[in-house]
């Protein structure tokens, strides 16, 4: 079960942002399972993608389509992730975006599209010609919840935030909603996070903030170390609401902006691992002291990736030796272990190269018993640090890898 | 249960060796965990030890001992590493080699410690001087199945192999022993693995055959991507066989050395993915048409270490997509994904960057339904090529790393 997540009761309507969703009708089990966002004409977007080298056919046609103008529309199915479907798979993408582009009245390049779910099933889009117009009157401000649930495939539970913020004085408001358990290791921005406002801000202002927003949040998770084939972070400012314009990172209410933006996609990179296949542990990945903030996040990813660390948090084993063994190995050059200190929150349990004099199994055993804890790496030869999230490898990974096909 | 692979009936001989084993006393089931190994006057040794940072001291103790004169004793212990013990570790290895030499009547800088087992325990010496007197006793040149047995920790099975070579005309004999299940991503040598002859070696030549063969073998697999601590492999040259002596790589009777040699590495280091914690597939993993030698690995090594690819493996699930993810997050350059293929046993299963139009679902399952079959990826960019050899993640890893403290 997801750790300490619950699904949100309500999510706050974005003005210039409408979401209807459907069924698609070729799932075993009925659920909603295709939506259509449609974004006011004048809106920004932003948008970050995954650099895994065979991106998705959608993936393709989104860069491709964005580059041309502003979209008008996003489509979204959950099931089948059109990746690893060749040339076909991009026939069926541009066939989805040329359907929804009739039913909206715009061009083709105005909508992006975007799948999730097995890779490697031909998507055929004769359910998207029979289910699209009902989508499209099923549009409503008041659909974001709906939208979070449609776009789930392995989650567990809908992911989804609104904070409220002030710019130039002016109330705005900030919604997002994300999915993803399995296969997360964002190398850009997780798979599926749409988040919109309704401030009005410029595009090259807009891809900044998303940047350097989806740096700190989305790009510093991992579940299993696996980069999604589509994974895409999607932020739209409709320009709707009326506060003033921000043309530059100088302007007087972009910080406001940036703190809830900033916000709102670290609640949604961290609800993607509480609620990580199998999860049963939520466990924050600190390192500091280190030269640079690339060899702080390398160590990080090696304990976080460590099959043996992560069955041993599963256990609840304070399993110290399996953490330095990973540090050991995480090709740190010219690493010197007397100068190394391991914690769990804030128990010393690592130094000179062995355990801490101070450490008392019993005071490991209780931080390992929690639900949700950190293990903090203090390299001991520079200033830079990194801090990253993920869960535990369960019993629980194991069965849905098994038995899901994605 | 271990993949194709029973435990050897009987092992060679080697002259100039003989073997002691005796238990410590200190575990709960009764069971032989310490072995000293002798090496007669005159012998060559080659070694490769981890290039884990955090080596164990028995490692580092071994590494030292080694750089100043051939020894005479190898002793090893199963059960505790003597990693992460810090200054306390290396006296207690430092006193385990003097009570070796005071038995053995010779330096103790002429004995090499090594130790495998549960990381971060204080090793007690204790026991050590109680039970070596034993096993001085018991040294005897049959012992080599005793001696497998008494290294391993969480290996189901004894892994050793024995090959007759000829040199110079002359029959030579060669024996090796392996231990190691999880933990298991060797960077040099993995966790324990003596191997003897007895031809007559020059120490240079003898090492820079070792390193020939590790290149070939043991760095060649990967259990979980852990690099342990303890990692040694040692040959040794008894030189109490009749052949003439090898002074040169150019010698004559070096190549069926080295080949005798190589076979005896690969079956070893085979043996302990066979053994592989939880595994229930021996998978080959080939990348060929790269570039380098060393993106071919990076691209084996990425596919190997997905926990996704490696619980489709468990399942039996033909899921190429999550193949083809694993290797477009390799982090390879300018990777064309038109131009690859991949290939499970002689089935092609993907080209033009989807599946293959001759690719039918019940040919893959024929193959993922054996218990030892290859993965082929061609990369369509070159004559590079690399081999490595994986087992799939199953619930028996799980349960075997949340339980065991290793």
């Amino acid at each position: 079960m997801p750790v300490n997540l619950s699904a949100p009761e309500a999510l706050a309507p974005v003005p210039g942002i409408r979401l209807g969703t459907v069924s698609l009708g070729v799932r075993s089990e009925p659920r909603h399972d295709l939506c259509v966002m449609e974004i006011a004409e004048g809106a920004t977007v932003a948008a970050t993608f995954t650099r895994n080298a065979f991106c998705a056919a959608p993936v393709t046609v989104a860069r491709e389509h964005l580059a041309v103008n502003a979209p008008r529309y996003l489509v979204i199915n959950a099931g089948n992730a059109n990746a690893g479907t060749g040339p076909a798979g991009e026939n069926a993408a541009r066939g989805i975006c040329a359907e929804v582009a009739q039913l909206g009245q715009c061009e083709a390049h105005r909508v992006l599209p975007f799948s999730t779910g097995v890779i490697g099933e031909e998507l055929a889009t004769a359910p998207f010609e029979q289910m699209l117009p009902k989508a499209f009157s099923a549009l409503s401000e008041d659909h974001w919840l709906q939208a979070g649930a449609a776009i789930l495939t392995t989650d567990i539970l809908v992911k989804g935030i609104s904070r409220h913020f002030q710019m130039n004085g002016r109330d705005c408001v900030l919604t997002g909603i994300a999915k993803g358990s399995g296969m997360i290791r964002p190398d850009m921005a997780t798979l599926l996070a749409f988040i919109a406002t309704d401030a009005t801000i410029a595009g090259e202002v807009l891809q900044q903030s998303l940047d350097r927003a989806v740096a700190k949040s989305f790009n510093c998770i991992t579940v299993d170390g696996d980069t999604s084939t589509n994974d895409s972070c999607v932020l739209v400012a409709t320009g709707t609401g009326d506060s003033d314009p921000v043309d530059s990172t100088e302007d007087e209410g972009y910080p406001g902006f940036c703190q809830a933006l900033d916000e709102v996609c670290l609640y949604l990179a961290q609800a993607i691992i509480r609620d990580g296949e199998g999860a049963s542990k939520f466990i924050t990945l600190k390192v500091d002291g280190g030269r640079t903030v690339e060899e702080c996040r390398q160590v990080a990813y090696t304990i976080a990736h460590s099959p043996l660390v992560k069955t041993a948090l599963f256990a609840s084993d304070a399993n110290w030796g399996r953490i330095l063994a990973a540090v050991g190995r995480s090709g740190i050059d010219a690493l010197v272990v007397a100068d190394l200190k391991i914690f769990l929150d804030e128990v010393l349990i690592v130094e000179n190269g062995g355990r801490a004099g101070s450490y008392r199994e019993a005071a490991g055993a209780r931080v390992m018993a929690q639900d949700e804890f950190s293990i903090r790496i203090a390299l001991g030869r520079g200033g830079a640090s990194a801090r990253i999230w993920t869960c535990d490898l369960s019993h629980g990974y194991v069965t849905i890898n098994a038995e899901y096909r994605s």
